[in-house]
């Protein structure tokens, strides 16, 4: 803590239930917190543990050279930093906007910044809020390395990991993007399979153990296959599409003989059903990931 | 291995890749093994290690005591085991039936079981033909408790966990098919992560140790919200559904800008979108499990 200046004074514009952990750890750090929330009455706890509570957006970045921004989407953080007050009051600051939404939105803030001198890093919380500020946390930027550097101090505060995922501001993005791809879709197969299984009389803490099961078996899957997918050889030995898709058959049969809707297993189904058409039955699942763009094979744009 | 006796023989119908690695275990324990394929030539290697090669299917289950049906789908174990001739000689002997399928096949097969004086369990293999043999196996069980307990020493001969879910022939098919349900939603939403991000240049490699990260923060998650689901109610703070309909939205944005197939989360975002319009939308996501159903409500019918 010994090395924390007045250049450690930090602004968390955003309290939602993110924003709020956010600024929470900078203040167990013992960091100067300034807080502004769009909506009034969300700051109450945390001027209470020592925050000051900015009046307006303007004068909350006014009071610290790096401002945190955690709202919504861009558009509600365009909503605040784009107003000519707060766009001037942050000339020559830093902000870190760890909002999330897609790489392009990230470049166009991004271009924004550059052309009214403010200094921009975006970044992306992969972890719950019950992580922040603890070594569980995970969070990833992109765009200048040296501004993450200069103020890697005041953001290891959030606890965690901090990784610098390369220059391309759009970058974080993309990985929060296709590792929210990979948690919401798991999610509603979790739903999905909650619904069926209370159908068949299984409770949903009968199922859980197994399910935990299911999500153990994964990362050793994600690796292999994430080494198929750069190879591009899809070895299906063991277990081929079209015994996926057989399995997934079962599974819209089953839900839907209960009348619960299956419209996601029936979407991959489809993704599945359309490898095989394209004569790639006998390979593995991820020979998937090749068939879902515009020509099936897509070229790198980040 | 002293207590194996003569009726520690077994017979294994299928030699696909999981059947192949069924039977291995069995002669990896030193058990009688003897083994029968559709099509044949599948049983060389089976043979060099011990096993007796069976000319017909009713050879094959004449031999043995206890005999383990692992094909493609209950189609394919009908076309098998419904035969006048092996029928015939399954009078009186057990087979444990671990082909995946749904809980309406396998009643159906215990009632032409139980019609022809076959001893019958219903069973489904939760982990890779890597881990048969090995302790990391996961076998679920359902029907005659007495059968399971019968027939346990020669089963765990395949390793790992045998549990025994409960005497409705159905429970261990529904189990399977919620818990593949829940793999590969999963894998199809890695698939399609993998796309986007090889669109934005992102590699599988690059992507994968994150990739990991997610499907580490899943157990937990599946534990509390399956807490939710039982009860009845679905915390949504610090993530409320709309707060995810947001980041699917995203999902399908950045997926669909590069041209990329998105069906699979256009899908689960629909799921959200219907809790969101029942007024659910501050609820946590597995609320959308109330919804999938024909009523919202199923009446369990296992």
């Amino acid at each position: 803590m010994s090395s924390f200046t007045e250049e450690s004074a930090v602004t968390v514009l955003g309290l939602g239930p993110m924003g709020r952990s956010l600024a929470a750890a900078f203040l167990a750090a013992g960091l100067p917190t300034t807080v502004w929330n769009r909506t009034p009455g969300r700051d109450r706890e945390l001027v209470e543990r020592g925050a000051v509570s900015a009046a307006t957006a303007e004068e909350a970045v006014a009071a610290s050279g790096l401002t945190v921004v955690c709202v919504v989407n861009y558009d509600a953080a365009d909503a605040v930093l784009r107003r000519d007050a707060v766009t001037a009051a942050l000339k020559g600051r830093t902000v870190v906007n760890l909002t999330a939404d897609t790489p392009d939105r990230a470049r166009s803030t991004a271009a924004w910044a550059a052309e009214h001198g403010v200094r921009y890093l975006d970044g992306a919380i992969m972890t719950p809020t019950t992580t922040i500020g603890t070594p569980d946390a995970v969070f990833i930027h992109s765009g200048p390395r040296e501004l993450l550097d200069e103020h890697r101090t005041v953001l290891e505060a959030l606890g965690g990991v901090h990784t610098h995922l390369g220059e391309d501001i759009g970058r974080a993005a993309a990985y929060d993007v296709a590792l929210l791809d990979i948690f919401w879709t798991a999610m509603a197969g979790y739903a999905h399979a909650l619904s069926v299984a209370r159908a068949e009389g299984i409770t949903a803490r009968e199922l859980a153990p197994f399910a935990q099961g299911i999500a153990a078996i994964l990362p050793p899957i994600f690796e292999e296959t994430a080494g198929e997918m750069d190879g591009g050889t899809y070895s299906g030995e063991g277990n081929p599409i079209t015994s996926a898709a057989s399995s997934m058959a079962h599974i819209v049969q089953t839900s839907e003989a209960h009348g619960i809707d299956a419209a996601v297993m029936r979407a991959a189904e489809g993704w599945a059903r359309r490898a095989i058409g394209s004569g790639h039955g006998a390979d593995g699942f991820i020979r998937i990931a090749e068939i879902l763009g515009r020509t099936g094979n897509e070229t790198p744009t980040g």
